[in-house]
């Protein structure tokens, strides 16, 4: 190999390190609690400043860590959307958004940091716009809104765009709570992802279903 | 006056203006983000180590903001619960969830900061105990999760612990969003704090009468 190729591939490496290791300390003790000098140390670099020069500032380093988890949640939802259509089934769309998700969590193996790692940045007022940009603009989530939407035509555009969030913070944040049960070894209600993913669609599906409360009032007022 | 009641009344005081500063710094800035010298120096206290001084450290500030607000919502909870008494109805064991919360906010005035911090807390690592040991062990809430109960009883136990956080997450986040969307001027989906009340109640209704997907399979299992 030239060896400009090793030193590349050494330094991929080093980057893939950092990223598995700030996550898991993020996850454990919050990504404000952690510097980017504990990360460099708990990543074994010589280096502590390791993490500036791979990535640069935490913002950066946060936006890698979802960057690398979110191309494969992509692959999954492209995939699962060539079968679904111009479905007409509320069910079918929630499930496009929900299994490709739970999918990738399960696949990462026992244990995972990356759900109470989101959680922790969905709630910040910082690192929430990250996400933002990297998740919540994509294209199948535009595809799996739109389908939903013609499934639910009576549906005022305001009440879908609650439900959207909602179903949104049901995912992010049952997701992170179950990665702490099972990290913790408490109890969780689902035996595997795959069922925390069916508990997680019954739920969306019924909440897009709900009839809506004042909905007359509200659309004349 | 005996000047022992006035410096108590001073104290007091001082105690709120940081209790109230500590809110608005943390949900705009995160809670991490803020050190206790930051929050005192905004407080207008001369000693920079007045947040020490008066609550010791970060978590027992934490704590003292939660607590604060959470007599008021227990308060309300307690007087809506006296009507429900023991009503199979699961709609009014919900808006005994959620009103007292949508409330209690509204009761605010606007801005507020509460629903955003609270938002943080629940997904930090050090500081998730706090809100649990302090709001979500209440009598009120076991009185409403026992309600629930008896409207659903054929719900096997674990998909009703599954609902339960559900809906706790679902009132906590998209109280927080709304909260971030009107600091920030963006639409939110409700007009008032009382309609948004009413979207949550519909929702969360949804989810606790949703059929139970393979409940037969993970029953036998």
């Amino acid at each position: 190999m030239p060896r400009q190729a090793v030193r590349t591939e050494r330094a991929d490496a080093t980057r893939e390190v950092i990223l598995a290791t700030a996550e898991r300390l993020f996850a454990e003790h919050g990504v404000f609690a952690v510097s980017n000098r504990q990360v460099s140390e708990a990543a074994g670099q010589g280096n502590n400043a390791a993490v500036g020069y791979h990535f640069g500032t935490k913002t950066d380093l946060v936006r890698a860590i979802v960057h690398r988890h979110d191309e494969h949640v992509e692959q999954l939802r492209t995939q699962m959307l060539a079968d679904v259509g111009d479905s007409r089934d509320v069910r079918e769309w929630v499930a496009c958004l929900v299994r490709p998700s739970t999918e990738h969590i399960a696949e990462l193996g026992s244990p995972t940091w990356y759900a109470r790692f989101i959680a922790q940045c969905m709630t910040d007022p910082g690192l929430r716009r990250i996400i933002v940009e990297e998740t919540l603009s994509s294209e199948t989530l535009r595809a799996i809104r739109d389908g939903l939407g013609r499934c639910l035509a009576d549906l005022p555009e305001d009440v879908r765009e609650e439900r959207a969030d909602m179903s949104r913070q049901l995912m992010v944040h049952m997701t992170a709570e179950r990665e702490r049960a099972l990290a913790e070894g408490t109890h969780t209600p689902r035996a595997s992802w795959y069922e925390a993913g069916t508990g997680l669609i019954d739920a969306i599906v019924a909440i897009w279903q709900a009839p809506v409360s004042g909905a007359a009032a509200s659309l004349s007022g």
